[in-house]
């Protein structure tokens, strides 16, 4: 029942011997998602121990390279490795297309690939299974650019094993537990639904905020969060530079995670200019004191907890 | 004066976290040659201390990922880093083709990219200047592939500086002593020309030989160059499957070296099916004693040295 970030790609666009372009990836139990993929996702991921294949979705906020470069030799690898079952990719409505020209030299591939572009309506989920919703929201930057929010969905009640062994109750009474029931025995009496059930987990949550202007609007979107990843280009001195190349400040990313009463911010994709993002980190914690600034291999777990 | 050869990657096809995709850079004085440029070359060139805005010319030796999707993100950081001069590329037919189609999305660039195809006839250098010339090799791949020979151009006779003083020689009679001239002084004596002069240096050569299947035909372009890379993806115990994957082996490339009388072997490319290469350099060097497994990050050095 994990819930865990890995960050395998930390820097801004022009990457450095230590730090990777954009690529994140995020684990809720056995679903491998990636969130980016700049050059070398694959190298990272071999380094902190995952394996490719285990990859079925793909999520791309942009078009920029720091963002996606990493795709073409993912997908050719994992040809290699023989993937044989389809990969899902969502992203910005050219990705299809992108990929399309690009397999024109380098393809095929021996597995479907399968693109989606974002729903029209900002409510409609871009995916969703049983466990989890992932919706896109649209960012502000030089191109079509997306985040995205990953939330797992309520949880049932969790039922007592000694107290439905106690009271000997099968199957259907079991189901109407969860759903929230009390029970009444064949003698009559009636049992409490909260002495049969323990609260259900908190659902968790994560949103990466890739590339964008500084943009409140967003708030809504990503409210209490526990994990909020936000792009942080730049050191709120240079704020002026931030807007005019559509990208965040430190001090920027902290509202945000201030406003939207986030559990904790993560920031990273420093601009080069910054030889110590130790700066950053500080600005930001002026704000929001649960700031952490990221590093390529950094892991994030969200534990279970139940709600009171 | 250098010569020096790094090697920036030597995976096969799926790299790891130790070894990156095919990569070389050669270092000739102040020229900065790139050969192949597999995903995360930039990151190399910056791990290995050098920096990616002094290359000026690229070979590419054929269309497969793991030798060329370095490439976009190379291009684009070139753009970032505020390139102006052209960049020289140097591939087969369809590498212009394949950018133009790639920079419909992450274009256009901020310098001009000057393509070339190998010339048709195979004697004629693909690409010389005053110090040296580069000729490409068609190899037996299952694409368009071309291996690159670089060889130091013949360098004139140096002139020995305390002669040349003590007969107090100028500007026109040094011309003549570095062509091989005796020089006659007006007392009637002559000089030959061998006290005037030392030998010139020995013009120094590389030779790289990407992804092919075994080919003695290759002999005669690659003879007595000092230093012959040769792709060893498989064992000599995997020869059918070199053969069916257009690869060669170890024993294969030491062969390669022997008959050309290479002054050294470097072997790479190892399939990643072997955990230990060791036993695939042992291979190599029971035919020629003169070999090395490479490593990302190794260097080697031609030192200068004059002919006797």
């Amino acid at each position: 029942m994990s819930f865990e970030l890995t960050i395998l790609g930390s820097s801004s666009a022009l990457p450095t011997s230590k730090r990777f372009p954009a690529a994140h990836l995020l684990k809720v139990d056995e679903r491998f998602f990636l969130i980016d993929c700049g050059e070398g996702t694959q190298i990272q991921l071999r380094k902190y121990g995952f394996n490719p294949s285990r990859i079925h979705r793909i999520f791309i906020s942009h078009l920029h390279g720091d963002h996606v470069f990493g795709l073409f030799g993912l997908l050719s690898s994992l040809g290699m490795l023989g993937r044989k079952v389809p990969l899902h990719l969502y992203g910005p409505e050219k990705l299809s297309e992108m990929l399309h020209d690009h397999l024109k030299y380098f393809g095929p591939l021996p597995f479907e690939l399968i693109t989606y572009n974002p729903p029209k309506d900002a409510d409609t989920p871009f995916f969703e299974d049983e466990k989890i919703t992932v919706t896109a929201i649209p960012l502000k930057h030089r191109t079509k650019t997306y985040g995205y929010v990953f939330r797992e969905k309520s949880r049932p009640l969790n039922l007592r094993k000694e107290s439905i062994e106690q009271y000997g109750l099968g199957i259907a009474d079991r189901v109407r537990i969860k759903q929230g029931a009390d029970i009444t025995l064949p003698d009559g009496r009636t049992i409490p639904n909260h002495l049969l059930t323990l609260p259900p987990y908190v659902p968790r949550s994560y949103a990466y905020i890739s590339d964008t202007l500084f943009d409140p609007d967003l708030i809504p979107k990503i409210r209490e969060v526990d994990l909020l990843y936000h792009e942080t280009t730049f050191s709120g001195r240079d704020e002026k530079l931030a807007a005019d190349t559509f990208h965040s400040t430190a001090p920027q990313a902290a509202r945000m995670a201030k406003d939207a009463k986030a559990g904790k911010l993560l920031i990273g994709h420093f601009s080069s200019r910054y030889k110590d993002h130790t700066a950053l980190v500080e600005e930001a914690r002026e704000l929001f004191s649960q700031t952490e600034g990221v590093s390529d291999g950094d892991v994030y777990s969200i534990p279970l907890r139940r709600s009171s």
